[in-house]
């Protein structure tokens, strides 16, 4: 079926503040083969995403981190290359969960088949996949914003964040976006129509942050805590709601960093409320079909940064660490 | 109809950190007469609750500051004594907002007539009265406890955490209570009926705390924040919800307090949510009925801390923010 060799990225050591390539080590070995009941994914797109910096740590989380010496794991769109389970068939492309290497094997179980008749498969790794379906559930079950409400959203020109503020706007809200440089700025205000965004790296920039919300912020999506978060507190409204998302800001600090003052909480009635995205497990089939109602009717926009080849996934997943990617990251494998 | 003065305790100045009786003065002045509409009440009892603080200090909060020079504020039983409204008569005993005062005039706006034949009317100022209603609401609409779940509290023998825990017992829950002293603690699980209760004083609290919670902690209901928050926090399970009504242990601080780490709110999926009674007032009319049952039928116990004579309500005032009293505290003024 092939004679290439499987190149893994491997977890090779877990990071004590910021990682680096160190932590990581591309290795080969022979393609697997499926056994009965199994298919082998080749991996076309591998997603990279900021929750990847968790499961390098050892830290208990909601999902147990990656074992040293074990591949990375993600999330892939693949094509069935071999198949000994009766529901897929060589040539089905799947989204699934195939890791930083060339080939998975999987047993079937959550996969799913993707039509490229119906959207680009790269969506189902962004805008309507894992991150799209995390700004619909965590702006929707938890911010509930209501028509004329400001909804403030850092990293807005991100997976997350450009659907967050996009999702804004059709349900009738002022959408704030705040990212990192003009070029993110511009596009977020341009092709995005979210109504004002500011670069958080401006000196002035709590003050352009109150500026561009003269009412307030009643929905803050919280996805990258630190000082974007400091400057946000001050502006919230009474009873504003904070889905906490993300601190992708604190990923990397080696001690805890205090949280908003309490008294905040109390006296302005603030929600705060932390989930990931499989808490909404429930609502993915209302989600898949208004994105993809959006999506196909253009009010839904979406940018892919995509780079080419595995073996520069751990230079780009270090990138978006850091903002250097500009829109969803995806790693190009075949 | 009285020859009386009316003895008025007033707020002469802010304090900057813990507050002492120079921040009071009693003065005397002649009865006010009720003009056209009003009723004039003679104060029997004055509530004396956590929140007072937060109207001495200037910073902006839900509720306008007292104006230096004006009377303190509080919730008080009062009789009429003078009515120009014809829905009150001479001898009405009322629920209202008299203030620390012998005296105080009303629209009758806002006051409700209490039936002593129906419950003491001092429990309009406790367990049937704000305190009460707020337990009753941050409980069952924030905190939302199944059976089964461990629902913790603090000031646990005091007018907001008697209730809650009781309450919890109600629905099901284990109850976890946390006070200040052996006698206290002795009582919450004694007379309340708690399945333990702690003393926040003790070398060992943390540890006592994860050994009266082998479950966790799926509820904790915040009132005092500082210490005992941060003796809670690790024993928070994943999706457990705090109600902040509170953070009596805080009012104090001069500078802000840090606020828990915003990683276990997203690594637990916590739901912190600020309130403050008045917005569950839809929920008043349950909490009259179902509260007034549980009361008649001996499953919610209260007790008071009665201070005899207004002169007396500073001091007593600067102890509840000590936690010297032991149960509502109130004043009898006449």
């Amino acid at each position: 079926m092939t004679a290439d060799m499987n190149r893994q990225i491997l977890l090779t050591s877990r990071p004590a503040g910021p990682p680096g390539l160190d932590n990581f080590k591309l290795v080969q070995s022979p393609v697997p083969q499926p056994h009965e009941g199994e298919v082998l994914m080749r991996t076309r797109y591998l997603s990279l995403d900021p929750y990847m910096r968790g499961r390098m740590s050892a830290a208990k989380s909601y999902a147990k981190p990656v074992e040293v010496g074990e591949p990375m794991v993600g999330a892939t769109v693949g094509e069935i290359v071999a198949s000994r389970n009766a529901k897929f068939a060589i040539g089905d492309i799947v989204l699934g969960y195939g890791g930083w290497q060339d080939y998975a094997l999987s047993s079937g179980i959550g996969l799913r088949k993707l039509d490229p008749a119906i959207a680009p498969v790269t969506t189902a790794l962004g805008v309507l996949g894992m991150p799209g379906m995390t700004a619909y559930a965590g702006l929707l079950e938890i911010g509930r914003p209501k028509p004329g409400e400001t909804v403030a959203v850092a990293a807005a020109s991100g997976a997350v964040g450009s659907v967050v503020g996009q999702i804004a706007k059709i349900k009738g809200c002022r959408a704030v976006g705040i990212a990192g440089g003009p070029d993110k700025c511009c596009y977020v205000v341009e092709d995005l129509g979210f109504d004002a965004c500011i670069d958080h790296r401006a000196a002035d920039f709590a003050r352009q942050l109150e500026a561009v919300c003269p009412a307030g912020i009643d929905v803050y999506f919280e996805n990258v805590g630190g000082a974007v978060q400091q400057a946000v507190w001050p502006r919230l409204n009474d009873f504003a709601r904070v889905p906490v998302c993300g601190l992708i800001a604190q990923y990397n600090a080696s001690s805890p960093m205090p949280g908003p003052d309490m008294f905040s909480v109390l006296r302005k009635r603030l929600t705060l409320r932390g989930f990931i995205v499989t808490d909404f497990a429930a609502k993915e089939g209302d989600f898949l079909r208004e994105a993809g109602d959006w999506l196909r009717s253009g009010r839904l926009k979406y940018r892919e940064d995509v780079v080419e080849g595995l073996e520069n996934a751990a230079v780009a997943f270090l990138g978006l660490l850091q903002g250097t990617n500009f829109g969803k990251l995806l790693v190009k494998v075949r």
